[in-house]
């Protein structure tokens, strides 16, 4: 009989934190316990659970005893603070988290590309940015064609990437301006109803800001390939949960045909082909929300260089972009346990 | 005493018509008179015009007698029935519509990039479509800084793009969201409210769209560049009427310091610099909207390419997108006329 485990959601009351209950909730998952934790804001709260009335726990450094995995998605200073308690009491930590991502010893894995990389760890598996999720899902599969060279993205980012509050804006703005009453920022700097605006993280002195870093640098990582050259622009749209990128791709040599790109990206696991010209389909928000897989279409040769290809990808972000990739590196985890 | 233009507007009640009335209104113009046209859906209607309650006539081929200037903007198919009649009748006709943009006699004018081409119309004078002006605006100058190789778009086009109607319907399909009403499409071919989608035209055999075939040609045409190397990913997403683009620009040689870059655009007409990372400050639409500059901003040095640089833009597709930029073209025209 496999091993059942005992699990903990570190934030378990944020946007990713709730998708992680649900997951564990609804899916085959060899699971012996769950444990609820958060920061004291949600003391008192009790979530269900297969039909259970589950108390929110404050988290503490203790919080972690008897845990087998803990999904961290409570912010990086959160992971920080708490993450080498969860390691010490035995856990592995799957963290949701930017807080170790780059570094060297800590696996940033993204199950369809890189799982063998989860057997590395030393305690702590990071999950990577959402936008690089979504992005590499549908740019990785391509290498098999070919060496990959430069990656340039756009992306159209869904307010939940900055949580349930955020996403409540979106909704809450949209309505004030229809009311014409005025629309007054909280959650991000500036008004989301109706507007984008460059990614609210910092920016650093070479221009870029932090989201865009994380996708150039966590490319690289997941890949294995420091060689390879990517830039990013990292757009907020008001948009709910899934977010939407263009990827142009750029191979070493000749790029391969469309067709050829197409049979790959439909074979591979987690991707769907959105690409149906004729029935004038190609990834939308509206059609990758609350869906696992991530969605591709839009697959042309470049007309501007006859080695690059573009593609337009969109992904659930609290999914496949957060909550559902740190699972699977848990269910893959759990395998290499049973082994 | 210099002259004064009987003008015509070809589609006075729809979005671009109405911005090009405001501008013959409010801005100086040597004008002498001012003819609302359309079809006859808008039979009997009135419209103000300084003052005056003016007709709105419908729309005949004998409708431009005694007119010096016809602004068109009633799509493709009414451009083709009716701007030779408006050539014919002595009128400089300058159209909105895709219908003559390529045509080798034809000037394609942005007054601030090629104000030159003006003087070799035969009778119609193309502008460009939206998307390309309000990229081309912040791309242009820098041709004076190196040569252009290769420029990827992507774009995040606002509702009025499709007219006022789809305007309307952005607004109403948001409502019926926050009220948990269906959402009906019916002017655009799918939801537009907290949706984005792949824009709206046909899409040819090589897997582009119809306006990301305009942004490729119609640049090198208004650049006179056709070794240009241009691809455009172009989408619409939830916003009222300024477009942004995503935009990348590779020099054939060595890229020129973004100091430089950032001064040349400073001093460019019709450009205005958002790009204060201090203050956080880059083009967003809600800051373009009912602005005649384009603004740039997140200008940086691109991280994949040595000889490549980033940027963001912003622009009122009705004004410098549209209405505007005709407007502009027609000042310049009559500039010439009195020479």
């Amino acid at each position: 009989m496999p091993r059942e485990y005992h699990v903990a959601i570190a934030g378990a009351t944020g946007a990713v934190g709730e998708e992680f209950r649900k997951l564990l909730e609804e899916r085959s998952f060899p699971l012996a316990s769950v444990r609820l934790l958060a920061s004291s804001r949600s003391q008192g709260k009790k979530l269900r659970f297969r039909g259970d009335s589950v108390p929110v726990e404050v988290m503490t450094p203790s919080s972690f005893e008897g845990c087998d995995i803990a999904f961290f998605s409570a912010g990086a200073s959160r992971s920080r603070e708490f993450a080498p308690a969860a390691v010490a009491a035995g856990s592995v930590v799957i963290d949701n988290s930017s807080a170790f991502r780059m570094e060297p010893d800590v696996p940033l894995v993204i199950p369809e590309i890189n799982p063998e990389d989860i057997a590395k760890h030393r305690g702590i598996i990071a999950n990577p940015n959402c936008s690089t999720i979504i992005a590499l899902m549908a740019i990785a599969p391509l290498r098999a064609l070919g060496k990959l060279r430069r990656i340039v993205v756009s992306t159209y980012q869904a307010a939940s990437g900055a949580g349930a509050q955020a996403m409540h804006e979106l909704l809450e703005q949209s309505r004030a301006y229809l009311d014409g009453r005025p629309v007054v920022p909280k959650v991000f700097p500036h008004p989301i109803a109706f507007n984008l605006f460059s990614h609210n993280t910092p920016v650093g002195s070479d221009g870029y800001n932090e989201e865009e870093r994380k996708m150039i640098l966590e490319s690289r990582k997941i890949l294995h390939d420091d060689s390879l050259r990517v830039t990013a622009t990292c757009i907020r749209v008001p948009i709910l949960r899934a977010h939407a990128e263009s990827i142009n791709v750029e191979f070493e040599g000749t790029r391969p045909p469309t067709s050829l790109i197409r049979e790959t990206l439909f074979r591979s696991p987690g991707i769907e082909l959105a690409d149906d010209v004729e029935h004038g389909r190609f990834p939308m928000p509206i059609e990758a929300t609350s869906r696992d897989a991530v969605l591709v279409g839009r697959i042309r040769e470049d007309a501007s260089n006859e080695n690059a290809i573009e593609m337009f990808v969109c992904g659930d972000q609290i999914l496949k972009g957060a909550a559902l990739n740190g699972f699977q590196i848990a269910l893959k985890w759990a395998e290499g346990q049973a082994q």
